[in-house]
């Protein structure tokens, strides 16, 4: 698939994941120690009421779903990158993430850009949404992904 | 500190972090499996010409260095958040981080904001870039900060 290929509108469903205890923590640890999510007792006496995931985490959830959609057979995403991502625009973390949430994370097609500099590849702007089961925003970004162009 | 003490202009070093190819496999396997980031073979026939960092890894060690810079003893950190942080803006990803690269983060303020809705807290918006030995940058984003302002 090309960007000439991608239509604006189009969504995809990436997967879902639910975030365990042990997998926050241990995300944390290496990442992100601050008490509300390493330290059950802490984060208990914490703004949060209890342990929540490194928004870190949240975010390197997406990716992990966004590689294995690109890899499944005969999938070609539009998330398809041909070199470095140019970037990521507004990221926020709405909702804290619990142990036990189980996120839906999407992706939507929102803009296509062509480039003045390059003609071999061109930008799609996507709309990245996690929700709970309820249906709930938890988490969301643009992405600026850069697509081959269809070659001629 | 209270909102109040942050002056803009403030800059912080956060840190450094020399990433090596065994950290860059182990993040990117767990959330990123992308040939160029996992596999050194597929990485040298990649645009890359060899292993690069997972972008998320990249920002993962701003938030490992941020937290430790705000844990040592007496530092009174603008990045110290009273809540879930509103968001990130303007995420790029420069230069691939290649295993060897050294990092240096730092965080600099470059505005302050009220908010209408609360007056408990306040947004202090901050650069943060990292760059190599050679001043280089490699990534940068803008951080919203919720900081807790001064009792009145």
């Amino acid at each position: 698939m090309y960007w000439e290929d991608v239509a604006a509108g189009t969504r995809r469903e990436l997967g879902s994941y639910t975030f365990t205890q042990d997998e926050i923590v241990r995300f944390a640890r290496k990442y992100d120690p601050q008490p509300f999510h390493v330290d059950p007792e802490a984060a208990q006496r914490s703004i949060f009421g209890g342990i929540v995931a490194s928004g870190w985490h949240t975010a390197a959830i997406w990716m992990k779903l966004a590689i294995a959609d690109r890899q499944k057979p005969g999938n070609a995403s539009p998330l398809m990158r041909a070199g470095v991502s140019p970037g990521y625009q507004d990221m926020r973390w709405l909702k804290p993430v619990r142990p036990g949430t189980r996120l839906t994370y999407s992706s939507e097609v929102v803009g296509k850009t062509e480039l003045k500099s390059r003609r071999d590849v061109a930008i799609v702007l996507t709309l990245n949404e996690a929700r709970d089961d309820a249906g709930e925003l938890f988490f969301s970004f643009i992405g600026k992904g850069l697509v081959q162009r269809r070659p001629r």
